[in-house]
């Protein structure tokens, strides 16, 4: 297997940074294996993947080799990551298993690259049985209206197993501004609804309400504002003349399986950059 | 050409109402060619077609007829509609041409049944060449903030030439309540956002702020609050990493038109039951 | 929990079915909760559904009683089904465990109605612990290519666990005529391709070669030709320029387990109606 | 309006493909505004776009100066179009008319660039009034089932304007092996089906007869082989129970629209290249 590795970047955009970045690879004699570049005229993206040898031990190795690059460029930020570095992805998840199997299923099928799940935390004993399946660490931590009362026992399990990404599989809780900080890597939430439309409980409801045609989820980053972090991924399903909100739950499941799937997958494969609450998420 | 004719019919839900409602056309003699309903357990919606001889001159004989049982359920309310009877649609717009186009070239495919286009009021001299290829009667009106200004005007047209359904081709311009109620029959317009998303002015603007990765379009009777009627159609398209607010006005036509070509051919072959505020659509 | 039942009945298509059909199960005192119906014009397809109080005990026992009825029709044929009586889904695999999961999942989540599944059959051992997490007993049989030296064993099963389907998941071996007409219950299977493009083995590879912008997948019932049954459901995701015939494959498996979860589920729901080749897949 | 301009470029994979690439325009004090690159490993397939100044008066100026820097590269090929140049769309016809109307409004709308439809051929007389109506040259030319016995006067009205681009706006008739060669320009035709099924004629038909649960419209470059080009755009739609062939028409035609005016705007944009019968379709 070859090593690989890939740069997140962004800067402020004007003439010439393709050829800048690109150089900075070929003076390494590294060759770059994907490179993909948006802008919207004020700032710049890119991600770079590249295979095979190349002169930086891990990713400070690299940061130290190109930061002088990226201080040559406006309002600059970049993020690496080498993939034979293992990653941890901690779950959360309520009493919906619908979103939570399907991660865990993926993560087994070897879908997210170095993965594994380092534990499960969920306020529903029911759930346990899906985690014992797998031999993923669960841990049931009861919750309250009031965030204060159980986000303590959670932060110490994060804090003791220091995952790479949290994933909020049909979590439910509304999480403290303080409990987003201190968490330490970002955190994937998936919605049941087409957002910025439903936002907060009972979507379907309001959807059906509201007799929209179609229904949708959606995975965003979590941000203290509620359902409105930066959108990872969105989709949606037709519904047909005389679905009921329970069939309009049943067909949604699908969609917020998919969505939430292909979040986390895109943020294992550092495929998202966020700016100014939206995400680039590259393909 | 067999005659043919539909019949919409609602009430109160209870045991027994497909029998009695096919009991009639069969006491008439009359063989339904298509049957199609839907109950939300509170309420009955039933559409049904049929074909060949029946022994109704037109719509009013048939209601005379048919009220009897009507009042045998519930709250019912129906509305027939004989095929062989032309209908006149009526065209409004603003300087943006493509739902008009697409409304056109439908009408004149014969996608919409025995449909002729009465007239396009627009408020820009620059669509007058669209109606103008197809020999549609075009009135300019010119508009104002203040809806008061220039609704007497289109109003008189409405009142000559008496549409049996006006639609909205992105005119952009706010109806008071009193020309909605004064219209004489149904309005459909076409907003172009996935709603309730992005009501009002700049929804592609308002799509791009918020980082959605889906936009859409939505097709909806009017009513007086500005994009809260029922809604008949919607749909959507992938928005992609890198594209600009002008991109998604570009892929949104296409959307817009489809979903107000799909409206319109769903209020013209009469299909829709409105109820509570939601569409009943019938396939 | 209301008793609730469905009944699938097709005919030569005349003029009166609707009333006639109707008219029997008024005359019983039943109330049809839900009527759908379908015409090609030569033949006509309903399927009816009824909850609640009813005077028939059992199938056997509504068959005796409309059997008069359907015999007024001409070709008529029908299928009853009472949602009270358990089913048994057997399973059959190969290596490839997205689609059997999917299935295993939807199960035990409920989406079946009364369902168990009975049997798991692979020829792979890796499977076995698919089945193990769920309880569901598992039996490996090795293949060959010829299917008579394996056949005997796995129909030995069947006939122990009498199953009312038969899912085929990824199962990737061709079964014999005299297996399916033995099996005593339909099989339906899920094919890794748009059928009818690309037939029979490596499909991903073929589409890869051929350039097409979107791939699928099909779920079918068994006939002795090779993917050539009654296509039960369809659906495609789109291939992005430079996608790989290895992420075609994976992009691919998130399809087929849509797909045949959705063809299993028409299928025990009793959704289904196969004639010349085609189904009627009721909503 | 700046100068704008692209480059596609292909060649057999390396390492250090990219790094080049922009070297050339760094050198050049060109800034690219656009770049996109694939690989399948064995071939690297770009698009480049740039804006505003550079020192290359028009196509063969760059040519000359690029050749240099593509003969460094094995089986190395592009093209280069500045966007300022006009280009001729000729437009071939039969009686259906749909796929033509979409792409001459689109057209008219501005969607391609700087592109002008310079014919319109057709077998039937009743086309001309959409060629009227937009002042588009109309040629009728009768068809026989011979090609020899009216490309003949096709191939001279093509000699005289010229065109960058033909579109078959279904057409339906098959060319000559010949003829294609001596067209001058890529031939771009729609088919209305999901190819590889149902090539050929009738294939709604055939598609209704296998009874699949999508039907679609692809649009590929033509080669002398029936259907067999490289496909450049291809969707799909929903079939639902009961529909006809007719119907199946009705709704497949707006899937032909779509597909055939993206696949234009695709070889209009110059963002095709293709490659071992497939195309490289850029965003």
């Amino acid at each position: 297997m070859l090593r690989s590795a890939c740069l997140l970047f962004q800067c402020n955009d004007r003439v010439g940074i393709i050829a800048e970045l690109v150089t900075f690879f070929r003076d390494s004699n590294v060759s770059i294996s994907r490179f993909e570049e948006y802008t919207d005229n004020q700032y710049f993206f890119a991600r770079l993947e590249w295979k095979g040898d190349h002169p930086w031990d891990d990713a400070s190795d690299f940061e130290a080799a190109f930061s002088g690059v990226a201080d040559s460029f406006e309002s600059a930020s970049f993020r690496v990551h080498f993939f034979d570095k293992p990653q941890k992805l901690g779950l959360f998840s309520s009493k919906e298993p619908h979103t939570l199997i399907e991660a865990i299923n993926r993560c087994e099928a070897g879908e997210y690259p170095n993965t594994e799940i380092c534990f499960l935390i969920s306020n529903s004993a029911e759930i346990q049985r899906y985690a014992q399946r797998h031999d993923i660490p669960f841990h049931f931590v009861k919750t309250w209206k009031d965030p204060k009362r159980h986000e303590p026992a959670q932060m110490e399990l994060i804090q003791q197993h220091k995952p790479d990404l949290i994933g909020l599989a049909r979590y439910m809780k509304i999480l403290s501004a303080e409990f987003i900080e201190n968490a330490g890597c970002p955190i994937v939430n998936i919605h049941h609804s087409f957002l910025p439309s439903f936002i907060g409980a009972k979507p379907y409801e309001l959807a059906y309400e509201r007799g929209v045609k179609l229904i949708g989820a959606t995975s965003h980053y979590v941000i203290p504002e509620l359902d409105q972090g930066p959108i990872i991924e969105q989709d949606v399903i037709r519904v047909e003349p005389g679905d009921s909100v329970d069939h309009m739950k049943k067909i949604g499941r699908d969609v917020e399986k998919r969505v939430f799937a292909t979040a986390l997958e895109k943020a294992l494969w550092h495929k998202t950059i966020t700016y100014d609450n939206k995400t680039i998420v590259f393909n």
